[in-house]
């Protein structure tokens, strides 16, 4: 039995799919601080405007450029690959596919945003680019996509982070990037923040601040912020892995998957699978579409639909999403990319259209499911990752119950290989479960309240 | 351009390439402590007797069952990639082909053999297999194997690296296996180098005699010894990867390479890819091959060729092979897996008939053209893989002056997300060049002169 369905490189999609063209119903305009919808000019000084038209296209098919697929062939079209071993141990007549994002250089789907951002920002004249990153993941794949496109990159990476997992820290050095430990003395917000608080771990609050200052503060002009998940142009960058799924399923005489699952933090490794199967749906195609996130940081499934800010301390436009409150802090659960407070618009969007139906896991499960896979597949997925794996083997199980042959379809979303502790505490019995309290719940999402409704 | 070449796993290679039928000169038997050649009974409570009788089989071909090749679909085939970005980096006329054997769960090309190993114990009525590691590679790969299997591992890890890299060691957890410190308290020689040196950092040597012990004292005989590299029969494995690639150039329109090239430490992913070829020499085809060690353990340069042990303790069968001396310490570079003090019988012996033209680099240079690879192709390399590119960089400069447009052909090992500190301290100019003294040398290969001469 084939367990991996490749693509030629002559096969790769051409075109990133918008979902915007479809959606029964469009995203709420983001709001700036007069509560007005923001104009492109008010973003000029942190993003290019051939990104910001982007943001706001509407157009269904958005040719990506040579340049573009240039880069991406180093590890694109990635894998198709069926896990038979996974399942024969759960005997199950389910067919279960997933879409391998973690043969990129930097392990997991990033870089299909990062290069395609680098690129229109190299075509627009810019030379720079700033970012911030938690564990290192995006920071990562922002470094890999600067490197092979000759430009510079600033990374501010969460203290707490910077001093304690040097291993992501060290991949951004070799792909020529600066990393600094944030709050940094590099900004006039960064200085502040080390002389009221000189032990302060930092947040990616902090951190986004410091790299939108340094992008904005560039009297040249030739610097500009990335921003790696949530915004509509990170989504279309991503659709490629759903278009390539697609055409690799059909290689295999598979019209189309039954069940396509995602994990979901920001939304873009869910909306690169899903996005371009969410069209079939609009064109009356049957398929149930699983977004998944933690107990501990239940965006999609407990928080509410508002406009909220994409960042802690509020200085970003407001955004029409699922959110958990701007002020939220989640328990600390290993699967970092997971831990963020709000959701894409778009996501978002095409929950409320009845596209999608998220569902929630808890951490012990998930790892119980990564060591399934890393015991029968034999690789060993990130903790990310494993919400979209756990959802997997239950919709098999599932199957197997009701005697079904159902094709599951999952994102494969990176390796775990950068975040080998969270297994060694699993192993040693040293995670537990967490359920946000209704309590708390309501407390973070009270500051909602005193924002527009979209 | 294509850069990524695939192999369906319908075309996967049915049978090992055995150069033992081929070799000019046979590989001089094992001797035993008696000087005699070591008899297979003699070697029945460490390895299974289906291991031994490939050991020492002059077979050419030999068939790989069905299920070692259900396991190695999780991979293999492997991908033949073409380095298009470092070409034109280079601007060489030259074509460079790689190997990647860094796709496998564990990161190298060890699994090739581990799996193997495993089988066939597992199919003699083995269902525990011990081992030794140093930075861990090759525990994990048993690791991995042993899960696939269901059968039972035990690794004795140095203990210097156990305390100080962490992550290989939950690896091998993740995959079920037991993971030891030694010295530990498992073995009577353990034991007594505990009550000896209590403050011990360990070594292979004693590793290896605490996996022997265990392997052999298992009184239901249900136990066996499994080593990663030098043995015949791990050769034998490794010949899958030129197989492979032979397939691969073929299906791009290349005959033949012109230069065929892989890292060299104990010897067996040199042999895996260039063993096949080397056959193609044998029979008339001008290619050239070279293996690529570090002048800090230059095995093959400066070693003579001659009976030694394959431990430092003295207590394996003499082998006849290229050695520093079994009582040689390397220093301290990063390229853990190219610090043996000796090199397989069957690589020496092909080098020995002139099948292949040792070369030694510095550390530092190689290095150098780790940081080239990562930021021209994008991926980040084994320190024992920056051997391999560090030469084909050469060779493709040289084609450039040449004005040839020559295939080189190189093993892409392992990948080197978990040797990053290795990374760090090049980037930090913390690294030096080693050159081993001619005194150090004569000092260390003086105890050959008491032992049997090939």
């Amino acid at each position: 039995m084939e367990q991996k369905i490749y693509l030629n490189q002559s096969d790769i999609p051409r075109q990133w799919y918008n979902l915007a063209a479809d959606l029964p119903n469009p995203v709420p305009m983001p709001l700036g601080p007069d509560g007005k919808p923001v104009s492109p000019d008010a973003l000029a000084s942190v993003f290019p405007m051939n990104l910001i038209e982007q943001e706001m296209s509407t157009e269904r098919w958005i040719d990506i450029p040579e340049g573009i697929l240039d880069i991406l062939y180093r590890w694109r079209p990635a894998p198709l690959r069926r896990a038979v071993n996974l399942e024969k141990h759960l005997e199950t007549p389910a067919k279960i596919y997933y879409k391998d994002e973690s043969v990129s250089p930097p392990g997991s789907h990033k870089p299909n945003t990062s290069v395609a951002q680098a690129w229109y920002n190299k075509q627009f004249g810019i030379n720079k680019l700033t970012t911030e990153t938690g564990a290192g993941q995006w920071g990562c794949a922002l470094a890999f996509a600067c490197k092979m496109l000759d430009m510079e990159c600033k990374v501010y990476m969460v203290r707490i982070s910077f001093d304690q997992k040097p291993f992501r820290k060290i991949m951004m050095k070799v792909w020529g990037a600066d990393c600094f430990p944030s709050p940094s003395e590099n900004t006039t917000v960064g200085k502040k923040l080390l002389e009221e608080q000189p032990d302060t771990p930092g947040s990616l609050g902090m951190a986004i601040s410091e790299a939108i200052e340094t992008a904005v503060g560039d009297k040249t002009g030739k610097t500009r912020y990335s921003l790696g998940s949530v915004l509509n142009h990170v989504m279309l960058h991503q659709t490629i892995i759903g278009l390539e799924a697609k055409k690799q399923l059909a290689s295999v005489g598979i019209k189309k998957p039954d069940i396509v699952i995602g994990c979901a933090g920001g939304g873009s490794n869910f909306a690169g699978l899903a996005f371009p199967f969410m069209a079939d749906i609009i064109n009356g195609e049957q398929i149930e579409i699983y977004p998944t996130e933690p107990t501990a940081c239940p965006t999609l499934t407990r928080g509410p639909y508002a406009y909220d800010f994409g960042d802690v301390a509020g200085t970003t436009p407001l955004l029409a999403m699922h959110t958990l409150g701007h002020a939220f802090v989640p328990p600390p659960i290993h699967a970092g990319g997971l831990r963020y407070h709000g959701m894409a618009p778009m996501v978002s969007q095409a929950i409320k259209d009845g596209l999608a139906k998220p569902k929630s896991l808890h951490q012990l499960e998930c790892y119980r499911a990564a060591l399934t896979w890393a015991q029968t597949e034999g690789f060993i997925c990130a903790p990310e990752t494993s919400h979209a794996i756990a959802c997997a083997i239950n919709e098999a199980k599932k199957a197997k119950e009701e005697g079904k042959e159902k094709v599951i379809l999952f994102n494969y979303s990176g390796h775990g290989l950068m975040d080998l502790t969270g297994y060694d505490a699993y192993l040693s019995g040293k995670l537990t479960d967490y359920e946000l309290p209704q309590e708390d719940l309501d407390k973070f999402t009270s500051v909602l309240n005193d924002l527009p409704k979209p």
